[in-house]
């Protein structure tokens, strides 16, 4: 069969996208075959200039398409409490919550042994910073459950040492809604060291 | 939290690829802000341009990227048999055979009860034009083994009635190393009406 070039090479800068593969890549350039013109236009064109519209909050590193994001520069909002957080959807599920009026600061990735990034590539410098200047009084270090989120927010108590600053990492436990006879044994052991007197 | 129209936008866009649903969606366009610009532009001028560089061979329909593609232009390989195809990459598994040395033909889509295609949108009229014209003795109708693919073949077999041509459909029975007790009882069912004589 024919080799087409034009194809592969879509194909392979497809794959760099999260979640595909080299069956759904080519699923992909194939439809795009039977796209309309201008629909591949469209598509294109949203690709090439998303940075140029969204680009990070210069005080969270929340995405936005003003000069500001609109949590940092919501005056109903307290700088108080600073939820951290890793990447910026890492903040969906606390905002659904009807009772955090404080804001967010994004680390833009984790550190530990499988991870890339180094502690220098976190945005704690700017995080010491709003601590400083807005005399937060606590900071909820909001990373994943694992290693890599665990190690990052030890990392950034110690650095946090000298601050007037309470640091608070989230809860563990079973998660609501879930079977006991399903949660693994490490989640258990949380929800034992974490357990409340309810009587 | 702000929202961000030109990823929402985005994310509408990529929604429209195959097997991309919402969720994966947004993880692609968060994953797209995180390229270099360059990147990004490398992506979309391979989208903006496949079609420019790929178009159905005039004569069977596969993609190519020369005037007529290199199965229509193998002098080595045979007109007699064409096996019909519903799109392009259904003739991979074909090609992968060494025993066969015709060329195939590509519907462009399938008709029956679900699929919004017509017959009138089917590349028939140049299957025929081909027949007549290579004096091709059989046909091989390799169309998906479901409705669509069912109906489309009596279709095809209909519309050649009068036409000099042997019209056969490939063979149905049990895949080649599946376990018979996961097998559906339709297979099974065209599995016996298959048999074939050993002793």
């Amino acid at each position: 069969m024919e080799r087409l070039r034009s194809l592969e090479e879509l194909i392979d800068a497809l794959k760099r996208l999260p979640g595909v593969g080299s069956k759904s890549a080519e699923r992909m350039a194939f439809a795009l075959l039977n796209f309309q013109q201008e629909d591949l236009d469209d598509l294109a064109t949203k690709i090439s200039e998303i940075k140029k519209k969204i680009h990070p909050c210069p005080i969270c590193g929340l995405y936005t398409e003003n000069a500001v994001c609109s949590i940092c520069s919501n005056l109903d909002r307290t700088d108080d409490l600073i939820i951290v957080v890793a990447k910026p959807n890492d903040i969906i599920g606390f905002e659904q919550l009807a009772n955090f009026n404080g804001r967010y600061h994004v680390l833009g990735g984790l550190v530990g042994a499988t991870s890339l990034t180094k502690i220098s590539d976190l945005n704690i410098d700017s995080l010491i910073e709003r601590i400083n200047k807005e005399k937060t009084k606590e900071i909820i270090i909001a990373t994943n459950p694992n290693i890599e989120g665990e190690t990052t927010a030890l990392y950034i108590a110690k650095l946090l040492e000298d601050i007037p600053v309470k640091v608070t990492r989230i809860g563990y436990g079973v998660s609501m809604g879930s079977q006991i006879d399903y949660v693994d044994s490490l989640t258990l052991h949380k929800s034992l060291e974490s357990r409340k007197e309810i009587k």
